[in-house]
């Protein structure tokens, strides 16, 4: 059975996450696709582009070579990886028949690697998406300033999909945005929130806990 | 300077308007980019692939498939304009230096032409979009429904984005959706909408009329 | 064993018929080739361009990239399908490794599908080419016009190409041409000719049985 | 103008010449399309091949790799040519815009250089296509057999068609077969044979003369 | 006439630098090749993967992958570039007819930044090779070791090689290894070595002054 | 296990050779990777280009694109072997998971194929390259001209490379350069070096014998 792992950019800010998500994967039964995002390393480059004037289309390409560059760190870890960083949707479905685990970063310009990873999500046919993002659940609102947010386990795309356009998501734009969300609940796939410095909950979550949120169709 | 033009699917159902926007487009001065929307036909070899089970990800492609032989109708009847229709964004930009015109179709799954349409204005620098659509300007209301819609000739994104939140908009998601008004947005360019049946209204926008509608930032 | 079918343009103007052929071709043993006609489809928007004074060259990519809609659209209802169409002969063969069905549409300008269908029954070894055509079989003059034309069950290559070249072949160029009848003849590839509408016609050959045409170097 | 010149495969066995056809090359004005064949280059390979059993899609591969190093030492010696050797129709069209010359070998399997040239000559609209053949001209019958035999300096597709069905046409195959005769007719593209060990002869038919045999449609 | 600038990777750790080369390059006549380094960036990957056991194939590809991060942040600067990073000399060629600056990182495992921009210099043609280095000068030993090292303003490949094999070159492996200055010297390229921390020092060498050390053959 | 064997492109001069070798490799159990070499026919082309005025670079690609028409000559005659001549090192690694052999030659200019050979070796972790040469074993001085040469059947790299700087390496180049000695050592791979006119030499090698040199690290 497929699964589709979304690796927040901030893991590879950390060299030790790389190596125990790379040690995870490696020890994961089926086919896997993973999608890299950008990180600091991307917000960095993007800024010098910016100062300069750069145009939105190269400062966004900016972000997808460095989610390639990660997501090129990973396979370098891995055994059985397709050995290239596919560049489109077409070339990751392609390379998916050959190898036990194919390894993106972003795709093209305007799009989050979100966004990438529910596309390749919906291609492979997996029926979850594992996001290790930046926060360790949804929460009903940012619980870094306003102490009463609440923490929330279980919810429908519905829901979630109110919370996302309260602007008031902690980790915003890279968890998720509207774009994959559509797409994630026009094929009923559910979608796992959990801490991107808990590699180990992926192993959870195989094994059926809910180590953050839920969110399903 | 750079004039991107997106053109509805719709009006590859009709011979006769493709050979007038063809005449059209070899007269136009500058460099021309063209989006080619997938049409009748798109929906139609999506019907059956929907039918058959196929996965989303496929519907989508056979999406771009159709959009990218309208595409190449569209380059077969130009002159000097790139003989390949670009596959990826990179593509369009690689090509963009040697032609003066480039017709792109789709790039990828889950997303839509005029999202296209959007990004490669954002690409090369367009100062204005022009949406041939399947309809002759946006409306407060589906003039078809509701014999008091109010057409609106002017507006600015945020007016416009609350008339496609509010889901009644006529043309639909082929004509803008939230992703394709977000790039146009913060790039602050300036979209004019007009009645796809009638190609004379280029000339007319490049003349400083506005027969349709003009959103601005 | 190898396995190539060919499929008339035709049989896409059907959509009971498409989904038809891809339960065939799903439940067919082994390695299949299968090369998609551009039909009714490839000769609208080449009258299209025609009109609006296209070269030849583009008038025949208008084809290809029509048959390639085709192709696609069977893709997106088979199991184990290499998820792309190929664009060239080696593309082919570089993706027949790896799946079990692997759709191809034109190639190139100037070139039948035909001869499509052909080079790939040679490319991949297979001793048999199903040209599933838009008639029930050869005959020896054209039966629409003529009540006395004699349905010929069997034939070899010499008395075929004597049919072709008398200019009266029902179906024409799209049946088989000069070119894929010597790549034919030359690697002694059965053909079996036999009624595009008849999908279960297939598992008939398979059967040993000869609904059709036979022809034989 | 767009001028299409065939170079024979055995103008590659001789250094001198090579350097001469380039000298020639890079005194032409306008642009120029380059086919060069394979020549005893591709035949001796080709003879290796089928000893040792290959198929006769390796074969023609083998062909057409021979002709690529010959179109790239052509390449080598030309000022402002397309650096690299078009793969395919498609290829040779997007390098045709920013080059002086572009240079091709062969295509795909199952097809001459001779059709390839007829291809490019279509597509980029030559009127003209100069073969630089293994023969000085067209002859009624093969000229080293019989001592009776014809040259025609004048003559229309359609006898140039008879000549090449009575399969006494020397130099055969590779300067023109059904296929390339075909694509030209349909284009009205004036063919001029001349001996391949005179690149001085392009100049000469460039002044207006007809050093070998003329073929109009 | 064609020139050839190799930025240190270093270079793209210092914002300011970038974008004064880039301002540096945008005022140059003529034709520029560059070819950025991976620098500290790349160091960082690379040690990653070599303590997750990624052979040394990978780690090149991951410096190549910064290299060419490195390269497109450059890309994003400047006026009329070739807007992709050419993953090949065959790319970088053909990718030079049609703009002003061509932006290379490294291209294949095994080999340093220094070499790609040897073999850029010799396929464009270029008279010189500009190495912005992480060094003011060549010296005859390590100055930051050796206080009697001492500068050579001028000297011949051959004496360059002698410090080369001493293995006392600051800077080392990436200003210039055998490989680099082997196709150097058989071009007779002349090599000024001068500070990258100086953009500046691009202007003075057109001037024809020589701010570092000159090789020439 | 992968094996990979470096052919020196003297081995395609003779027909024989190259139909026993495609008979060895054929034999062989595991993976194998092959990096054929150009040899004469490599050399011939160089000459005129050399003569005609033509770059290094140009020069270079004329020798790689000989060893992959050497590459393909090989692919042609042997089961199960990738069907395209990979073109870089990515692609080879890409198309080492579907295959039991892949072929490559030359992969850019200013490189060898024996330097070809050591990168194909790293990547796909093979213990040893099989250097099938132009000499039958590693001599201490050419053997054809001085009698006093010493036959040296094991040794390391370092005693090797003193070989290797004396610039008396029979076979010189092409049987190994200081790129492509530095590539095995540091992954210390066991090269054999064995008389290129013995294929059976390759079973003996498997059997543990060792008919020419060996160099370990």
């Amino acid at each position: 059975m497929a699964l589709v792992i979304k690796l927040s950019g901030r893991i590879f800010d950390d060299e030790e996450l790389v190596l125990r998500y790379a040690s995870v994967i490696n020890k994961l039964p089926g086919k896997i696709g993973v999608v890299a995002g950008g990180g600091e390393l991307a917000r960095r480059y993007i800024a010098v582009a910016r100062r300069g004037g750069a145009s939105n289309t190269f400062q966004d390409l900016l972000g997808i070579y460095a989610s390639r560059l990660n997501a090129l760190l990973l396979i370098s870890l891995l055994r059985d990886a397709y050995p290239r960083v596919p560049a489109t949707l077409e070339e990751f479905l392609a390379a998916w028949g050959g190898h036990k685990v194919v390894v993106a970063g972003g795709f093209q310009p305007g799009q989050s690697t979100a966004t990438v990873a529910a596309l390749v999500a919906e291609a492979v046919g997996s029926p979850v998406l594992l996001n290790a993002a930046n926060i360790d659940a949804v929460y009903s609102d940012d619980p870094r300033r306003n102490p009463n947010a609440r923490r929330i386990p279980e919810m429908r795309y519905d829901e979630f999909e109110k919370i996302l356009h309260s602007s008031a998501l902690p980790g915003g734009y890279e968890l998720m945005d509207v774009w994959s969300l559509s797409i994630l609940r026009r094929n009923c796939i559910t979608t796992y929130v959990f801490d991107g410095r808990r590699p180990d909950h992926i192993e959870a979550i195989a094994r059926g806990e809910n180590p953050g949120s839920r969110i399903t169709c």
